[in-house]
């Protein structure tokens, strides 16, 4: 990896460039940051290391996460109130999340939500009915995460917080146009294919930046602040083999080549902590079709080992920590589908016993897992996993197929979640609780609201990142001027 | 947590004590790196913070993971040989353990052996038939991991290498007294009840340590380096939320109260990094008796999810992960008996009907699971988990039972297993894969040798802490003297 570690201020002789707030990349955490730098006032600068802003969220569907009580939710008819989109970004954000952080996360929504509708991003008030994470259509309201899945749905009162916005396909970059376009309006310079590489330190505060343009050092100085919102790191194994060995068994990597750990690392050089870094949100789509969750997932024991419709954040963790990265999705003819992310039939067969023959499985396991299951579905139940019940459908009917949904045979899509310890202000922390100061951080590049990708919903890093880079660019702006 | 970021040497008014090496904590890796340093010469002393050192091996049975064929191995009948170490050693390791340790512990391990006997440490030429991890008299050799179990079985050799010493009940503080013994005679100072806060640097590199002896600053000068050998962090549950939010389902500490990750801390701030700081050994003991290896554990699915008789940090991990914390160790009167950490029994009833009621466990589940293993254990088969012919056995005569394995019923021992990246000498190394200059780790503090829990076998930590340290001691004395 490059030299991430500070460079003394004394080893700069002079500064290429001199501004209030340097904010280093321009997905959706680093475009929030600065329009709000910007408009507070602070004479900001984006460096972006693309030839274009917009980061993984420019790839993205564009799903955000927001709720309690949008127009869009009242259109289409849910209610929903700030208790209970609380109540569920906190199961979703896990046990270890800072509650400060969802409450102003939640509390905040509404006028998130306004301040997107304010840089001109459209969004359709209907209702998206299949069960989907990537609507092809410009429809906009989606369940997004486990809110209609067992135990959440028991838990907590199933309303859709998922909001694309208005673009067939995905919209993510769509909704970056926007960001982008507001942030020259708000009177902030962007540098692109300028990267960052290490922080400039005057003793322990962080006071610029030494980026590269093509290939020579360009020194930005940082009178009030430098927010970091440079992504993840998915796209360094050697950080995965370090802190996340588990999610090297995933095959595609969802975000940028940007999305290559730079933030995290110059952040922990600069004392910074890196936290929760070995989660991530893992991402085996073997829905929609929706029919698909009438599907019975199974194990190389041929068991059951989680309710096929939850969030296919949980399904996906369940297959590779229950299953150890092995399972089919057995259907029948009426159910199966064309997949999205490709799906191979690993078999087809007549007969159950044949399907757990030809799929290697012990003798007779399959057979009485479907017997199980299938009794039970007829009732309308699920006694094991607790699948909803308009999920239940007993297969009867040969040919039986197996999809092959194995980390060997499918597409296992992966982002990390761990990163800079932040207040919800974005101020950096060091191991010991204190501040950095100067150095502010927002996005994937920090250990963000949900701790755990098992929980995770759609749309909380479209929705973090923008809505803590709104923080944390207003607190950098806010910083006192050094002399 | 106390202030950890290093102090500049020009802030040391005046050293309290002037060494060539500094060992910091008198645990195997410790007494065992200032052993290796005052015998290469160096003039070396160990900062204590207990009353008397030992650590947490002191505390532990003693096992130690030796082979190869040593003289215990041979007497007792077993063929072992570098090559069948290191392929399961490797194994043990887990995929990304770094080979060169691996491949220096087992080419050493003969050596490291005879080390311990000219210490005066005795061991019996006696083998343990039973399947313990606490054996309680003063035989020695044991099957300590998953060498006999599936899926290791089927891949490497099996052969005991767990050698406990020569005491009965738990015989690591017989193999400490030895260690603490060797270190005076090496000629090395052991100061006690003093400990270690803040790193002294002088620019990158190490030079000293600032300890407390009786909340009185003590600063100690490390001419040519210090090596911190201060145990892993699972007393610290801000540290384990922060990076093992799963091991804070565990109820039971493995490890003295010096195991605060204060070492860790401390490297981190001086510019190592910590990796694998996810990962911690879990430890619920439903063996001895090995009779329990006959029993069947099932989910709260009343489904199986392990074979039994896996080493209890592989049982004990699936437990956690697999089954999500809720467990069942389903038993008969002829097999059940006394665990050496408490099990209750969770229900007795006269039918696998009524015992799945009793648990509350879906109806038909735990009776499909039942009849399902009977019908195999009485063929001599386990198709779904290949548990070893002779734990093989139909529970056909009521009463039947189950024993409460859950982490809210019953005990869940737990120490971690991440720490300092380090190389095979002990030498710290930050992110970027350079030497934190005048700075070496061993033992617990260290992302160690094996980098899974659920693959580790007993003795590995006493193993590796005391060969590593051993290393990181030479290394330090031969690193060159400072001016």
């Amino acid at each position: 990896m490059s030299e991430r570690r500070p460079l003394p201020a004394a080893e700069v002789a002079r500064w290429d460039a001199d501004h209030d707030v340097v904010v280093v990349g321009q997905g959706a955490a680093g475009g929030a940051a600065a329009i709000e730098a910007a408009r507070a006032g602070a004479d900001t600068v984006v460096l972006e290391r693309m030839t274009r802003g917009g980061g993984a969220t420019s790839l993205a569907t564009g799903i955000t996460y927001f709720g309690g009580g949008t127009e869009i939710q009242r259109a289409c008819g849910f209610e929903d109130s700030l208790e209970d989109m609380q109540a569920f970004v906190g199961l979703a954000a896990g046990e270890q999340a800072d509650p400060e952080r969802v409450r102003l996360y939640c509390e905040g929504s509404l006028e998130h939500f306004q301040w997107f509708r304010e840089l001109g991003v459209e969004f359709k008030p209907t209702f998206i009915e299949e069960k989907t994470t990537h609507p092809f259509t410009d429809d906009c309201l989606t369940f997004s995460g486990n809110e209609e899945a067992w135990p959440h749905s028991a838990r907590t009162r199933p309303v859709p917080r998922g909001h694309k916005p208005a673009r067939e396909g995905e919209a993510g970059g769509y909704l970056m146009e926007a960001v982008l376009a507001a942030t020259l309006e708000a009177g902030a310079t962007v540098v692109n294919e300028c990267r960052a590489e290490r922080l400039v330190v005057d003793g322990a505060r962080v006071v610029g930046v030494l980026a590269r343009r093509e290939r020579e050092p360009f020194f930005v100085r940082a009178r009030r602040g430098v927010v970091l919102a440079t992504g993840g790191f998915i796209h360094n194994d050697a950080m995965l083999a370090k802190h996340a060995p588990q999610l090297l068994q995933c095959n595609y990597n969802v975000g940028t080549e940007g999305d290559d750990g730079s933030g995290i690392e110059m952040g922990v050089a600069a004392g910074g902590e890196a936290i929760n870094m070995s989660e991530g949100l893992v991402l085996n789509a073997y829905y929609p079709p929706d029919s698909h969750l009438k599907g019975v997932l199974v194990d190389a024991r041929g068991q059951r080992f989680v309710n096929e419709d939850s969030y296919l954040g949980r399904t996906s963790d369940a297959i590779l920590t229950k299953a150890d990265g092995r399972a089919y999705l057995v259907v029948d003819d009426e159910i199966h589908g064309r997949t999205q992310a490709f799906h191979k039939l690993a078999a087809v067969e007549e007969s159950f016993e044949a399907l757990e023959k030809a799929l290697g499985l012990p003798e007779e396991s399959l057979v009485r897992t479907m017997a199980y299951y299938n009794e039970r579905a007829a009732k309308g139940e699920d006694p094991l996993f607790h699948k909803a019940a308009k999920y239940l459908k007993p297969l009867l009917e040969p040919p039986f197929g197996a999809l092959d949904c194995s980390t060997d045979n499918s597409i296992f899509g992966v982002f990390t979640l761990g990163g800079l310890s932040v207040r919800a202000t974005g101020e950096v922390l060091d191991a010991g609780g204190t501040i950095v100061p100067g150095l502010f951080a927002a996005g994937r590049c920090t250990a963000g609201l949900c701790r755990e990708g098992r929980s995770y919903a759609s749309g909380l890093s479209i929705g973090e990142g923008s809505f803590f880079g709104r923080l944390a660019g207003r607190a950098a702006a806010a910083s006192g001027p050094r002399s």
